[in-house]
């Protein structure tokens, strides 16, 4: 069929674990096998543990996807992915298929026409949620091919050096923090399981159940969950978490907020124990096809998107009050990076991209209730800041001089929120284009955070509010708009996305969702421009129409104004931008020195 | 349950016709029974033979499912005919489910609360489309519901009084109009088919088959086409329509175009002969569920929208050059139009709502090329314009003074191409809040008519576009931007679609695609605005960013400048206004006479 046959020359270690891993496909009647990086909660950031497809294949990107069959191998990523990929596939017998391109076939196409009609494709069933499986199975049924959730059989090959199961302790969030008590959000999940007529609700996601139970972990680098689940009833709510990950103390604590705690695979059983009478609820998109196997044969099933995700997306106003106060401490934080940068630049310091990260990670770390970085900063120098994605590697990145732009992407974690900022950094005096592709952004930036929304309007329409000033330009930027952002979690959290890719149940914005607005310009080989505020969905007006919508911005730092040419803001953007830096004066100065706050004046003047 | 249980008192026909069915269902062994009005081609107009859901509960709105269980029965409609099927239903013993209210069950929620486990939903299979039969299956699955695709029991029930199969003549769409001989189409349809692997295709959509073949016919009021099917392999095009409705002559010019004509009941024999080494490519949104039951067993399946739809939705360079023409031609009509009724209600003339349809009827029908029109005209005066889809009644409607201001939404079928336009027409002076209202639909449809976007932006982002200028201002409509516009076959053609409405498989506007732009305002009991033109999908730039479109408007007539409000108006706007304006008396006056040239030359005066 004109698929590219691989020499056997040059064939490195990942070309012997697939020859295994066709040996047990073979014993267990498969004719094909698809590895995922996915771990049993379908989480965004896998613990190392399940990384199979990349142990397998050697590629290491953040989207992948690996079928096997007896003669051929072959793995889709997308345009990110395309240079690195091709690189660390060398060697392994694995075709890359570049997922976007027209003649690339998709996964359960290109399955299909590889196995034959009545055969067998096997995954480990941990590894897929049941909306993936279950979109695989639906796309081979045509060609009679049949999908099993099978065993992981990567697993049996991967003994030596494996990554154990993440063992970090858990502790409380304390509720003056989490601002509402365990007991009330189980509570409220319990009337929303009412609602649908479900009698038990399992809870599969990391951080809904860490949301849940007001509990944070350190199972995943920059993002404080614990490997764990839960399952409520009328009469019940259990958290399943390895026991040594629970010291006493929120043991008790736990229980007195009428939790009880059981071992991470009690799961099973207690989901295998639920007969006729039972209702059980769970999201697709979050549960993995092994475990729902494992339930009750007498259980009815109700799925629905985790019950949990929109109660957790709505902020409280505790939690919003909590939020205003750890956006302020952050924003301090930026202000004295970008004061020392702009110094240490000026002062013909040697940086590197990776100096500055290290910088301002400490300086977060001084401010109050921080508990680290929410994600890995992404300070992209010159070229660099074109890659949306780039982070620099441990060899310290780019060199830093007096010219260009650097983008500076980068959050915290705090016990009272979690913050996701990007400020364009311009060094000495910016080029025209450069200034224009500043200005656009802020633009764009301005479009939809000063927008009026129809309540109920998908975020994905948002996305072109910002886009449109782009498009009138000719020009675009190849990501979303925005996402939805936890607290003291995830710093990409569901269900707001404001991106033009839609999905099959596009959300709706609530009030106190708060969402990233970042539009930016990236002219390959050249430099990239990203400006990110974070926002809160408020009430506007309500009429005849409907109820109105608009968003709080609630990051506050400094937009460069060297960036920015004066003459493509109108005067409506020029008083955005001129409230926007009032406000970041009146909320960054109390947190500042008398220097510090001088630094503040000069780059909030009004313009 | 908390359901409205319904006394019998003052029951009518329908009641007794509902009870009828339930023996039926009895004897069938279903537990509830679900109709509609569908035709077995999934069309948005059935013909009157197939509204089983209409003459079963008494309610004829254009959106509405029944679902009957041996004790109750419930309808599902939306918001524009609330009102309309409350009235409808009495009597007929019919609860009515507001469709979008947060209370209203679905019908799948409501059919498993109402059926026992293990019970079984029934339907007649050739009124639901593969696709909508699936999703009732998939609702129903976890509650342990099935659902049988079996055969139509309210056909059983209404013997008398049920409309025929129509039966109108086809005949042939001579190629200096349709642009593409049948044989090339046929052979463009095969070269899909090759490209997903199927070695048939069954084509359902009317409106397909007609555009594949050439052909038209009668079959349903104001939209071309004829009750047909198509299949075809690579070695055979089949037609099947009813024998009697194919002159000798369309036979014959079929035939030599390569079409073998059959009966439109062969097809359920054809399907069944397919064998092992078959391979159906079908649209499960078209082709009705029992007609995929009569596939041969050994036959592959390929699901895949109609192969048909986007060759048929991007208009070949013949198509739009007579489109050009065609659209000139249904302005100057319209333009006559404005005229006459401009001097008629000036003149004292007491016209009503319904002269107004009679009169533009006339002046179409009087064009080269019209074959009738292409909707029911919409003319709401007054209030009855802030109905978005009113149509006057056979009384005629409301009676036209000379203030204020009425809707008229109108096109025509043409041998070049389909029309479909909206003006409101301003009598008298507007009061501030219509020329505001006006001004604004005006700017949201400069907005959209003028963008710049890129190739691949899903129309739903283009609908957000033009609300966004009503959201600036805290106004907005209940209805989508746009949809697509057939080639003298249907005035709405998928797939475009400019709606906030997300379907799950958004669809790309490709170049000549024919779209509407048709932003409004509807004032609830006051008045109703809309500007309505059709425009092509064109290329704009490409650059480093990627391939910009355009659109190009493609309907030519005044827009009323007495509505407007000249100080709402920016520069950008006033110059497109003015250059539109000029496009339209280029195009029209070479087909008006000197009165009307005077006239036409005063209505597009620069502002």
């Amino acid at each position: 069929r004109g698929k590219r046959v691989w020499t056997l020359a040059g064939k490195n270690v990942c070309f012997e674990r697939i020859s295994r891993l066709r040996e047990l496909m073979a014993s267990c009647g498969y004719d094909a096998y698809v590895v995922s990086d996915a771990d049993p909660h379908s989480s965004e950031y896998p613990a190392g543990r399940w990384k199979a497809r990349s142990w397998l294949s050697g590629f290491t990107g953040s989207n992948g996807l690996l079928a096997v069959t007896p003669g051929e191998a072959a793995l889709w990523t997308d345009g990110r992915y395309y240079i690195q990929a091709e690189a660390q596939l060398a060697g392994a017998g694995v075709a890359l298929m570049r997922m976007g391109e027209p003649d690339t076939p998709a996964c359960p196409q290109w399955l299909a026409a590889s196995v034959r009609r009545g055969g067998t494709v096997g995954l480990d069933g941990g590894a897929f949620s049941c909306a993936a499986h279950g979109e695989l199975a639906d796309a081979l049924a045509p060609s009679a091919v049949g999908l099993a959730a099978g065993e992981d059989l990567v697993g049996r090959i991967w003994a030596d050096g494996r990554p154990p199961m993440p063992g970090a302790e858990i502790c409380l969030h304390p509720v003056r923090f989490a601002g509402t008590a365990a007991k009330d959000k189980i509570a409220a999940v319990r009337g929303e399981m009412a609602a649908i007529g479900a009698t038990h609700a399992v809870i599969a996601g990391l951080e809904d159940v860490a949301w849940l139970f007001n509990i944070r972990g350190g199972d995943i680098p920059r993002l404080p969950v614990a490997y764990a689940y839960a399952m409520l009833s009328g009469g019940r709510a259990a958290l399943y978490v390895d026991a040594a990950k629970v010291p006493g103390g929120v043991r008790a604590a736990l229980e007195g907020e009428g939790v009880t705690v059981l071992g991470y695979g009690e799961i099973e059983g207690d989901l295998g124990r639920l007969g006729s009478g039972a209702r059980l609820c769970y999201d697709p998109q979050k549960l993995n096809v092994s475990l729902l196997g494992k339930v009750g044969k007498g259980a009815a099933l109700a799925p629905a998107r985790e019950l949990t995700m929109k109660l957790k997306a709505v902020k409280s106003a505790a939690e919003i009050a909590n939020y205003r106060e750890c956006q302020a401490r952050d924003g301090a934080a930026m202000a004295k990076f970008l004061m020392w940068l702009e110094a240490a630049v000026a002062g013909g310091g040697r940086l590197r991209e990776l100096d500055v990260c290290d910088r301002l990670r400490e300086l977060r770390a001084a401010m109050p209730n921080n508990m680290g970085e929410s994600f890995t900063t992404i300070a992209g120098y010159g070229p660099n800041g074109a890659m949306m994605h780039y982070s620099p590697d441990e060899g310290g990145g780019a060199e830093i001089s007096d010219e260009g732009l650097m983008v500076v992407d980068s959050g915290g974690q705090y016990l009272d929120g979690t913050t996701d900022i990007t400020r364009t950094v311009v060094f000495g005096s910016a080029t025209d284009e450069q200034r224009r592709d500043f200005t656009m952004t802020l633009k764009a930036h301005i479009a939809l955070a000063s927008a009026r929304f129809l309540y109920g309007a998908p975020g994905g329409h948002l996305d072109s509010i910002a886009r449109k000033v782009m498009w009138d330009a000719a020009m675009d930027y190849k990501c979303g708009t925005g996402h939805g952002v936890g607290y003291y979690l995830s710093v990409h959290e569901s269900p707001p996305s404001l991106s033009m890719r839609m999905s099959d149940k596009p959300s709706r914005l609530e009030e106190n969702m708060i969402v990233s607005i970042e539009p930016g310009v990236y002219r390959a080989g050249k430099h990239g421009v990203r400006t990110e505020n974070l926002a809160r969905v408020a009430k506007d007006v309500a009429n005849e129409f409907g109820q109105f919508m608009r968003f709080e911005i609630m990051s506050y730092c400094p937009i460069s104004l060297r960036g920015i040419d004066e003459d493509m803001l109108d005067a409506k953007e020029r008083a955005w931008l001129n409230g926007y830096h009032a406000t970041v004066r009146e909320k960054l100065s109390p947190l500042l020195d008398e220097g510090e706050r001088a630094w503040l004046e000069l780059n909030t003047r009004p313009i």
